[in-house]
């Protein structure tokens, strides 16, 4: 898997000309992440991000800069039909543009094709052709099962199944969106009949999304040894949650409104490419786990499967803003608590021969922590709502208020590498619209 | 709600200058579907169904035939941008297709913009932004609820909240387009660990198909009021379910890879304009069943807010086909058998807020009559595999083989008026691939 491979294009020595991305920043030259932006006034198009900079995609395509079987897609207005080309020239053309943004003979030519990120709006990296989120990490499984079915955390089927449901495209929003507060049914235990009304149990989830590169087609399987190919990029996914109107409506078919009416993705798709020097073993099942079914099982993902990031959220309020208060970090863990790898929710959401198109947004679920300090949402820090949370300047949360604004992040790390970031993952929560 | 209206494109003495449209047809002159269709070896484009043939309303456009404001969207390949048009364009298209089919006049200089249906390839109608599937038969949540939940058929939220869950649009095909036999994780009761492979247990299920015409934005809900203005057309959908997969994975979050390995509509969209003489008022909730809440309860809805449309299902096995046999027909029945209108499923939809796009498509779920001969699925005929249903000859089934067709069939009919039908809703089971 050719895309795993570690190459010039990480060498931690290696220095952009745009001054910014060599100091502490998400977007080293070792990162280069895609994204979809547009200058102020102008039209949307394929950029990278580099330091605090742009660089713009279209512009050097039509300069002649970049390989001549790639240019063509760089001049589209989504990464549609760049994530569907083979890891082949994918990687020709990571390589083409870190040349670009280290050789200084570069510098001169390019400056009129370099933007500030903060004067440009950034969109959505790709028309979402299906979003599916699953169920992955396992401690969240936990502690969110306990408290739906106390009996009955995790279903006999967890260790088998990479657990998954479909979820809304349409709704999927970048960074930086406000999101309205859903109004929905609920039933409080005390109360007879559903009540209709804004949501009072209203949450966050920090995931990982992946976005798919190469699809398959309907009725093609894709093996678990080829799964790695089919990975177009990552980025953090908010997948904001109604907890009062998913215990009232998941059942029997899972959840719906309580989870259709927002989600939140960063804008940069970083690429398995900048990811490779990351590469960490799978953790091992607990004793006495069943191994996966064959299908699920490959030698490379158990000895290199999982990624080395670091996951953090962020909080601020209204009132925190006023009083010039730092955002408060609500949690940060690691993103190996996940039970299946990427690569293995790929091979099983395609083993019934379910057809994935470049372009197509998957979650991995909510990452938690096993320990309280890496929950990933407030359902579980709070308990359910039973447990209240401070905050600076004396507010107290159990679940989010209007005016929240939840900022997830994501750094990797490796001994003698360079730390490259996603990005941030924003929203602010509006008031229900009455 | 205008587009309830009865005009003189209802009027049943209408007769088109295409004759097979005047005999037994499920197309004649009052029904008027749009469809994507391509004649032999050509581009695919926008037409209609008209008896046995099917007119070129991208030629209609290009002859300047079709109302200036409504002709451009003709010329696409998809019905997208047509199902974003308000009532009152979408009435004018109506009322000249339905000119320009009967009077004799248009018929030497149209003879080039009609083709034998036969003769060409139809296309999905759009392209599907987001597929949602409800479930709002009653009597098939009850047959079903029973096999999956013995003691606990239909949970307490079904008769307050429009259940309904995400699909796959990626996976919807059209009518014709034969089906792979999925493989996937069953678990037998008598096997400690599930196993993997071709499902045992395939089935159809009976459903109508909506097509979402005018959007919402994202936080902005649709009223009850105003949800019929949000409907673009109706068609048949099969959904396809491998119900040994269903049992082992849906809890907690759902049905997944059991449903989303392919779903059958019919190719031509009817309009709401052309049921408009087949409303019928909703049938009266059971004593004692709680009313709707009220963002989702609507007079108008009450007085005549169901089709008046009886469903079919048809099989036909490949030994029934080697010995001649025709199809049999497996059951038939009303439509009216929907706890819940399509106007509160669309406004359920949308009330948290969630941004319905033209093109999306919404599935009843199956519409299952109360007695045996109107159950929608296999599940429901042979009571979960227990009961064999004999076929003609000397086959039985409790599910589907590989080579059966399914297809389901509608037709509308009210006292007075011309019978319209939806086509066939058809395909093939393909064997497991290797």
């Amino acid at each position: 898997m050719s895309w795993w491979t570690i190459d010039e294009t990480h060498d931690p020595a290696r220095k952009s000309w745009v001054e910014s991305a060599n100091g502490h920043s998400d977007f080293p030259v070792q990162n280069l992440p895609y994204g979809v932006f547009a200058p102020a006034g102008e039209a949307p198009r394929i950029g990278v991000a580099i330091g605090d900079q742009i660089l713009d995609l279209a512009a050097c395509a039509e300069r002649g800069l970049l390989p001549p079987n790639v240019a063509d897609v760089c001049l589209d207005d989504t990464l549609n039909r760049l994530l569907a080309l083979p890891i082949k020239p994918r990687g020709e053309l990571r390589r083409t543009i870190s040349d670009l943004l280290t050789r200084t003979s570069f510098r001169g030519s390019l400056s009129d094709a370099i933007y500030p990120a903060a004067e440009c709006t950034l969109h959505l990296p790709a028309r979402i052709g299906d979003y599916t989120d699953f169920y992955v990490g396992i401690h969240h499984a936990n502690n969110i099962g306990r408290q739906f079915r106390p009996d009955n955390p995790l279903l006999p089927n967890y260790k088998y199944v990479p657990i998954g449901y479909h979820g809304r495209a349409s709704s999927v929003r970048p960074s930086g969106e406000p999101l309205v507060r859903p109004k929905g049914q609920r039933k409080p235990p005390e109360a007879d009949t559903p009540l209709f009304g804004p949501s009072v149990r209203l949450d966050y989830e920090l995931e990982l999304g992946v976005w798919i590169g190469p699809g398959n087609e309907l009725g093609d399987p894709i093996a678990i040894s080829e799964a790695a190919e089919h990975i177009g990029g990552f980025c953090l996914l908010n997948d904001w949650s109604a907890r009062d109107f998913q215990a009232w409506e998941y059942q029997p078919l899972g959840p719906f409104l309580a989870k259709n009416f927002h989600s939140t993705v960063s804008s940069w798709l970083v690429t398995p490419e900048a990811l490779a020097p990351f590469r960490l073993a799978q953790p091992p099942r607990p004793e006495g786990d069943p191994a996966p079914l064959a299908y699920l099982a490959d030698v490379d993902d158990q000895t290199h499967g999982a990624l080395a990031l670091t996951l953090e959220v962020w909080l601020s309020t209204a009132k925190m803003r006023d009083e010039g208060l730092d955002p408060v970090r609500l949690s940060t863990g690691p993103a190996s608590s996940m039970y299946w790898t990427v690569q293995q929710i790929v091979t099983h959401h395609a083993s019934n021969g379910c057809n994935l198109q470049p372009g197509d947004l998957l979650g991995t679920g909510t990452i938690s922590a096993p320990a309280r300090e890496g929950f990933g949402s407030l359902m579980e820090l709070s308990e359910g709502g039973k447990r209240t949370i401070e905050l600076p300047g004396g507010e107290t949360r159990t679940f989010l208020e209007d005016g929240d604004e939840i900022t997830l992040k994501a750094s990797a790390e490796a001994p003698g590498r360079a730390t490259i970031g996603f990005g941030e993952c924003r929203a602010r929560v509006l008031p229900a619209r009455s």
